[in-house]
C-alpha cells in the first residue's frame, strides 16, 4: 500500500510533520521493491515554502551508483510498509532520466530546464513552473 | 531591506531554491538585527510538501539560550544584506512565545497545539489548519 502518510516514531516525527533532516538519507525504491538509492537533498522553493525537488543518489541498481537526479517532489509517495519512499516509473524511464555529478548541479533556477524535468517525471506540481 | 530573494552561490543553491541542509544552521535575527539564534530543524508537511515549522534555537539573547520555539514559517522572511531569517515581532511577544526542550518535542500533529502557535504569531499559514 502506497501512502504519504508515515508512522510515529521519535521526536523528530509526528504523525502529520517530519523533519527534513529525517527525510534525507532515507530510501527510494521502485514498485518492485528495488533499492533505488537514497535521498542525499531536499530542495526547497524560497518564495512558497514547498518542497520542489528531492535528490536522489543512485546506489548500484540499474548501474547508475553515485549518479543524482532531481526528482519532483509530487513523483514520490511514502510507503508505510517499506519504510521508503516509492517512485512509480517504468525502468527505462529511470534510467534515462536527466540525471548530474557532485560537483556539477544543475541551474534549478532555469524554467526550461525545471519544465523539461517536470514533463519528463509527468509532475504535476504546476505551482513550481 | 527585508525579501525572500537569496542570492546566488554555491551548488546547493539557486536562485530559486535552496538546499534543506542550508537553511538549517541559518542565522534568525529581529528587525533590530539582534541575533536570536539559529534554525535547528525544518518539519515538512508530509501530505503537501509545504514548510510547515522551522525549529529556531535561541541563543543567549532575552536569555533563552537553548530553548526551542516552533515558528510557522511564514512568521520568516529572508534579508538579503543581513544573511538572515528575519522575524518582526515585538520582543514580548517573542520573549513569551510557546517553547520547548530538546529533550521534549511538542505534538506538531495535535490540531489544538498547531492552531494556538498559528495564532500566536499571527501566521497566515491557514493551509496547514
Amino acid at each position: 500500500m502506497v501512502s504519504t502518510v508515515q508512522p510515529t516514531s521519535g521526536l523528530d516525527e509526528t504523525s502529520r510533520l517530519i523533519a527534513a533532516d529525517k527525510v534525507i538519507g532515507s530510501s527510494v525504491e521502485n514498485m518492485k521493491g528495488d533499492n533505488l538509492g537514497k535521498i542525499d537533498e531536499i530542495m526547497l522553493d524560497k518564495v512558497s515554502g514547498e518542497i520542489a525537488y528531492a535528490v536522489l543518489k543512485y546506489g548500484s541498481f540499474l548501474g547508475l551508483g553515485g549518479k543524482l537526479f532531481a526528482l519532483p517532489w509530487d513523483v514520490l509517495q511514502y510507503d508505510l510498509n517499506r519504510n521508503a519512499y516509492v517512485i512509480d516509473l517504468p525502468e527505462a524511464q529511470l534510467k534515462n532520466a536527466p540525471s548530474f555529478d557532485e560537483s556539477d548541479w544543475p541551474d534549478f533556477g532555469n524554467r526550461t530546464f525545471d519544465k523539461e524535468l517536470h514533463d519528463y517525471y509527468g509532475s504535476r506540481a504546476d505551482w513550481y513552473l
